[in-house]
């Protein structure tokens, strides 16, 4: 087991290693650790149910709360909404990791590795999931953590975070300012950086069986598409790479909200890099991630994209209420603006001939409702007070007339 | 399979049934499908794996998103924290739920078979995990909600259920006032009752299944308690009855807020029937049921503990605040003040020498933390706002200081 650089190909120790030392390019874990499956019966109910495949050497060293092995399931009802559509849509509900999102698989897997390397604390710049996952596990392994965040974080998130006991730094302006602090926080501290860009390759490395658990629950018949909500996109090198695994392909969608998108723009400009995005502007706060300073995460995802035969797709922030609200409303599933985003795309690229009618298609919804419950508070309602509960007559015909309601 | 009345044994059957029709007691499902295992992959990651043992007699009438099979672990941290303690504590993390607490489990046994029944709409009185879960699965089945909960509803909650497109009714006052408006609702509108109190047999049947995963979780050894946050009581039920399949018995704890406790004060008073309590006042939501109407749910409950050998117990709301923050800080467990309540009582049933320091025992965490931020966001933390994130030095200052902090 050794790390490689994605762009030059150069091989490194297994350390705590953030980029290439010789071009400063992204990093991946190259081999498995082998790692006998673990006694511990509770861990079966989690990814390390498959810890041959990660990078932890010793199973005392995994910090699990039962991450990963999330449910996929059809979307019937969506399927139906979707003007001419006759695919499949699967639902992969990563809302249903411990903390609410699929940060949870990086985190278990970064965390225990940095564990393992000798790491005493740790350090996290994020949007706001990573934050509170690195603060929940780092709670449960009992060691110190520092979660660095814009200060316009969703409420949900931040007293989350909180709760668990971190230190959290609430950053002035976008995510790339946060995420600059960390990394000198990190140095400075001596701590493991869990930042979940493709900073930590020992947490992008558990991706890799989010797309594994896709096939299995396919039977090992490949989609059409996946579609990954995508700031810098190591959900999109996971999913790639899972499917790699299981000797399938499928095209990545990476999904961007249309107040942050550099790597949709440089999609669609045809260019072979990214640069980073000036003002992000969205409600999506999950993907809000101008890449200022780390434009090589974006090229290097945008790479994946077209060796998929994929595509990068900007979603509207009403076009993310609209999806969120199907989502909620036809499916049951509660997700925060980023955890729709598939599902905006998806309406968005068959209006737009991007997808066959016919694909089978697997979306990913990432993230909790719950993280961010005011873009939900917003949206038009059928609630009404009940004055006299007792006249039951009364509260019947306002049922009727509400239920009546189109909306 | 029939229903079976728990109190004078009368057989009715198989319908939507809510009371003896003979005594008006609590009705029970006597008697399993026998369904052979769903052929959808899907639903093998839910309860409905276990469709055999459930009431619903054809799987297309299955309303499912991967409810129960949910984790169980221990808490290291947490043992090591209780005073003197020795033995083993197990958390039983039910807020892994689709919509976030163990409601789902009901609701989805509670509404498939109530489809199968001819039902063409649904109607549930709660204090909201239990009407957000009935908004969630109804909107996956495409039928009608009507939710009903009392106006002090914790926020969270209420943006839950409206998001699901429910028509939403907040009733002033106690939640026993949401629970009449609902009956007399259900009936007007021919709507299936899913109040998750015993009132719907199809519902509270599915809780055993939660025992059953308990048992298999620990290799078939019994724990010596479990302790279960307890309004009405359906829980407990579930948890002995799942217990008994598996050859197994446990003493039964139902945990109870002091601001809301009939079933506490009755088990100290040595009363044979529970009553009705008069002010409900606790931080505790999900458990603030007075019971007013339906008190002999409360007195089946007594009888279950009892039988147990086990007992009642409250916790004030302050014991409540600091479980709270155990699980958070200890377990990086994210829990409603109802979903802490058993790790309170674990620490007063300690300390009061109700439990061998040597016990093993099982905690439901029945609700997520998410469900009421509010709860969460008026605890001291350790979050600070940076002005000059570039001032890395002093940065690292006050990340020193705040983590040599005591809280
Ligand atoms: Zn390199
Ligand atoms: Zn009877």
């Amino acid at each position: 087991m050794h790390l490689r650089c994605v762009d030059c190909g150069e091989r490194h120790p297994p350390a705590l290693l953030y980029a290439c030392a010789r071009c400063g390019g992204v990093l991946e874990v190259a081999g498995e650790s082998g790692l006998a499956a673990p006694a511990d019966p509770s861990l079966r109910d989690s990814m390390w149910r498959d810890a041959a495949r990660l990078g932890v050497l010793e199973a005392r060293h995994i910090v699990s709360m039962g991450e990963g092995q999330t449910p996929m399931r059809r979307a019937p009802r969506l399927e139906a909404a979707l003007p001419g559509f006759r695919g499949e849509i699967w639902l992969k509900d990563e809302t249903r990791n411990p903390s609410g999102s699929f940060k949870d698989r990086l985190v278990s897997a970064g965390l225990s590795k940095a564990l393992e390397l000798g790491a005493r604390g740790v350090v996290c710049a994020s949007s706001g999931n990573a934050g509170a996952s690195t603060a929940a596990y780092a709670a449960r392994a009992g060691v110190p953590a520092v979660i660095v965040v814009p200060a316009h974080t969703p409420a949900g998130k931040v007293t989350q975070i909180a709760a668990h006991g971190a230190v959290l730094l609430l950053v002035e302006g976008h995510y790339s300012r946060s995420y600059d602090l960390a990394r000198g926080l990190a140095e400075r501290h001596g701590f493991a950086n869990l930042t979940t860009t493709f900073l930590n390759p020992w947490a992008v490395d558990a991706l890799k069986l989010a797309g594994l658990e896709i096939m299995e629950r396919l039977g090992g018949v490949a989609p059409d598409a996946v579609l990954v909500p995508t700031g810098s996109g190591p959900l999109v090198k996971g999913v790639a790479q899972g499917l790699g695994l299981a000797g399938a392909a499928a095209r990545l969608v990476a999904v961007q909200a249309a107040g942050c998108a550099p790597i949709v723009r440089a999609f669609e400009a045809g260019e072979a890099a990214v640069t980073a995005w000036d003002m992000p502007r969205t409600i999506a706060s999950g993907i809000s991630d101008p890449l200022i300073g780390y434009e090589r995460d974006g090229t290097y995802t945008l790479r994946l994209v077209r060796n998929s035969g994929g595509l990068a797709v900007a979603v509207e922030d009403d076009a993310l209420r609209r999806a969120m609200r199907d989502l909620a409303r036809l499916e049951g599933v509660y997700a925060e603006p980023t955890g729709a985003s598939p599902v905006a795309a998806l309406r968005q690229m068959l209006a737009a001939g991007q997808l066959a009618p016919e694909a089978r298609v697997v979306c990913m919804i990432t993230g909790h409702g719950f993280k961010d419950g005011a873009a939900f508070a917003e949206m038009p309602a059928r609630t009404h007070r009940v004055a006299d509960p007792e006249d039951l007559a009364a509260v019947a015909r306002l049922c009727d007339h509400a239920l009546a309601e189109k909306d």
